[in-house]
């Protein structure tokens, strides 16, 4: 059930029945020669909807555009500043929890993103407990990303072993040509698989990955691996979101 | 062109032919017992995406959570502060000007989103003065509504009349029927026709309007009425933005 | 009756019968060649005085300098950042609020303050919301700027026709030649009727309007035209703010 | 001079001779029973208009509100937070520094101001050295309150002794009789010298100072001692400030 | 009693006698040849902790870097931007009162940081009035600044006489090699006694005071003169936290 | 070498051999009935100065307060909220950056800090890439827990095996009691091994936890324990110091 498509009568009645939602997170960046720029947004949103259908929990509106600061040097990159994605994450949470919503499940498709994600979580909680004291509701906020399973992991690892890699992976580049097989990209790799190594900055970002990927080999994504992925990913999800909202 | 189903090295392609770039920003909020809570984020979304395709423009990610602080007492409604839009929209358009992006067009879906919008774009331009003076790069942004055009108010006014309303309108819902015919809703409308007249905050809102709607009733919407708005709002818009992206 | 010639034991006074308040916001921004930088903010002052007078509301405090971002290329311009003008408000609202004021009537006399002032009214609606939630105050605040009438277009065009344009305009310095007679300003205007058009940026704006006018010949200005002008807004604003302070 | 009473080619003209300006910042809060809540903002007003009279140094627009969060147990009070000033002086001036301005003198009339105003100055100092490092511009800015001086100390002492006080003083109301004589007021004040001490928030000083007078005696406020005291702060001002706009 | 080396079940004692707590802000900036950078931290922590000791009052966690922006232009220097030096103590105090603490001695190392504490406690009291109104916790803040009492004063002056200058003073010298002996540094100081004046923002003051110091010789600081002042600040601090405590 | 025992002139020559730095960063919160409510910052302010003397390398201010808001249940628990602790340690490493530092290793004692802490390093990266472009310096900032090594673990595990836990370890008060001997306390723990499990905001830590450990037994600590996890804890980052600061 996804917010944007029920009505507010169709929310009301969802809340009599349950308290959690479900938020899907990604990132608008380069991935790489042919991965596309919405990778991490579309796979947070197209599993995170699996997982609602799966589960029959509310999605809610994707945030698309995550941290990504440190893939600015390649065009098409948008970002928020941390500072902005932590008052975009507590408008939302805090809009909802007016609701009566209490259990927020952010589906990440975005490592950047997580510590911004961590930090906005307790950003709401003091704020919520400045402003309600013993009255703020009882909110509990958990981030997952969607390849954090053993069957996703075991999966990447059997489909593409070292050429995996940490970012433009051939396992996000699959789950793409799997839920939109009309923007399947082509474009030469060089060197197949991608160098590695920590970051800092933008500048520094680009000057040790001049393509974008790390470590990675994409050339091997194929929509019918992306399949697997994807449910994997939705069946480990929806396990945990149901021990999520069932948590003493 | 969507940027999300694109490429990093495609963006930069574009960017050799074309410094102009389409936003949708929308709204996640209730629009009476049968308008879909995504109606304004769907609206722009979807024309803007045919803008693009008219046009060849790039189409940058959706801004889906727009300002919505008024429709706050309806299940479901998710809104930003209008400070933490300004951010948002910042941020977009600061990371596209770094890559070379000078001319934006947001294409709105709603109403309660243009004056915050529009306090942005000035917002933006004083801190890139600040930061950079005469280095500023020469931005231009712009928002128009969708149906912000002669042939759409005609149409609206010859389908719908009086029962146009402002809010949860015959002609958004129409839209969203055409562009998503699996999710219409059916829901008694009591009366017909809504209450019209001003408001203040939330609660104020509800008081006078109680199910949500404006002046409207939406039971008249239809998925081919819908067509007929989509096609004239992109024509008219795809015209503004060969405009706006040549105009001196 | 202003704000800053009372006592505290007055305003407790006029709090025993009435919750209404009149909020005059202008902007201090260069008006052309022979209109005062204070032109905006001398106009909405003088007009929400006499609003003041006519009807016995309190005026308070004038927000002089307004959102005047784009007329920043012209010596003597002053402006807050869209933002800080939203927290000023914000302030002078909450302040005002926590004596037990809920109508404010903004009396604008800047078209470049509108979004803002919006902007912060929702601000202002969705911070309190979030703060006292169902005790938060029943505010409602409203902008209307002095020429925003039928009367007062009337006589502009009577007055001015085409030469009225739209920034420095022959009605606006036609106000404060009357309220102000000992300054005013004699200047070439060259063209006598100045260039129209849409503006981006500050830089923009002197770009395409070097004289800081727009459409407009304020050499048209006359004191007594300025008398016609500010009856007609203090007449048309009266009765407005009586409406609005006894409306539901 | 004051800047919004002149044009911008005026202030262009004024800029070949001089960088410095005068920026009147004041208060609207409670004073007294007979002590005009503006009587802050009118004395730095006044006395700064004066200054620039004897002087012909440019006047900016007066920051009429300003930090007055302890006085909010009396209606009529209006205050910016300290964090809302500091934005607003920051934006004065960074705006007029952008025109050439370089020194600038804040005549102050509010003790309560003086601390965040100098928080200011460090703030934009700070803001301007990290957005422009070496290019930033060599801003120098002071703020003196009127009654800092051996000759305006000396005044009050021989006009009123003991029963000057710290808060609603007979000098400030007397300087307010005089420049507006029409809004001279009588209240009885009981005890006719107010307690005097220390305080923390608003709450308390209500507590402390329940008519809110501390130390003073109001009533004893003459307009020909008003206008005595404001000759003497107009001229010790004056001075300082040709001091300060030459100082090396 | 330290609140770093207290458990917490000790801080809920201590709690049931006092609401009262100590609080060290010193700064991080350079001291002149011979000075440490730290000198106002360690001041301000070794005499809150002297205090703490001689009065059974908790010491709170010193706040190390303060308001030092007109050093930067000296290596080694740190400082906050008084907007965050503002956060900073809004969210120390606002945790301590969450607690239960009431009284906040503020014992201050660094003139330059007064104005922004007061500036800041301002906004605590506005910030918990916004969010709590009438059940706010009445809290009441304070700094005094360790040399700010007749018998330091008079000390300094005995000791080092004109020679005391106004930054990296003998005094606060001394008392660091009073606290650190083995930390005492040797520099040559030409001229001894360094010059004096006001300053504006950093470049300002690097060219008035090439090598940091204002007004003084740090060269006559010695161990025993450090003892003698640490024990007249402790001893009169002592005294005016248990008024402060005590005081209704 | 430490920077507040530095003078000014000993960083200047510092920076010409060296643009590194260490930053401890902690936390002030419950460490359960015997630990130290500044453990956090007492074992990362200890293991950077190991780490400096080790190394040769200056060690900056401690930031004492962290990020604890999950802690608030508990008397004595200070925190900064997330968007707070993101300006404080822009502004420090801003300022050092200033100087001409460019590789700042925090070095963390705290888990609940570095989510926060890696998002104010991409806000860094955001900010000085928004204010120099092209021009900002190639910073390098990196945070290492002291117990991130496998010497340090393996010494956890065999000191005190499933009694470790995860907050309030045997292994962070063994190291305070090692450095802080007098500052040893006794207090019952029961059960011996406290609960373990995930958690959300304060209130639901302090039920799940009543008496504030996680899954530990610090009644295992020892002096001596804690020397030998120091010692380990300090030749790992030093070694980790050495090649980050060499790193390409
Ligand atoms: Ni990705
Ligand atoms: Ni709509
Ligand atoms: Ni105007
Ligand atoms: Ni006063
Ligand atoms: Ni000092
Ligand atoms: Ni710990």
């Amino acid at each position: 059930m996804r917010l944007q498509l029920s009505t507010w009568p169709e929310v009301e009645n969802y809340l009599k029945t349950s308290r959690g939602i479900i938020m899907p997170i990604g990132s608008t960046e380069q991935h790489g020669p042919n991965g596309l720029i919405g990778t991490d947004a579309l796979c947070a949103e197209e599993i995170a909807w699996g997982v609602g259908a799966a589960t029959g929990a509310l999605v809610g509106p994707t945030i698309g555009v995550g941290m990504a600061v440190h893939h600015m040097e390649f065009p098409g990159t948008v970002t928020l500043r941390p500072s902005t994605l932590v008052l975009v994450i507590r408008d939302y949470v805090t809009a909802l929890a007016d609701h009566g919503f209490e259990r927020f499940l952010f589906v990440n498709g975005h490592g950047g993103n997580i510590a911004t994600v961590r930090a906005a979580f307790n950003e709401i909680y003091a704020e919520l407990r400045a402003e309600r004291g013993a009255e703020a509701p009882n909110l509990r906020c958990r981030v997952i990303s969607w390849w954090e399973s053993e069957s996703v992991h075991a999966l990447s690892r059997e489909l593409f072993g070292v050429a995996e890699g940490s970012h433009a992976t051939p396992s996000e580049v699959s789950v793409v040509q799997y839920t939109h097989p009309n923007h399947i990209k082509e474009a030469p790799l060089d060197p197949p698989i991608a160098p590695s190594g920590p970051f800092y900055d933008a500048r520094d970002y680009r000057r040790r990955f001049p393509d974008g990927r790390i470590g990675s080999n994409p050339g091997l994504a194929r929509p019918e691996h992306g399949k697997r992925l994807y449910d994997a990913a939705v069946a480990s999800l929806a396990e945990k979101y149901q021990k999520f909202v069932h948590e003493e």
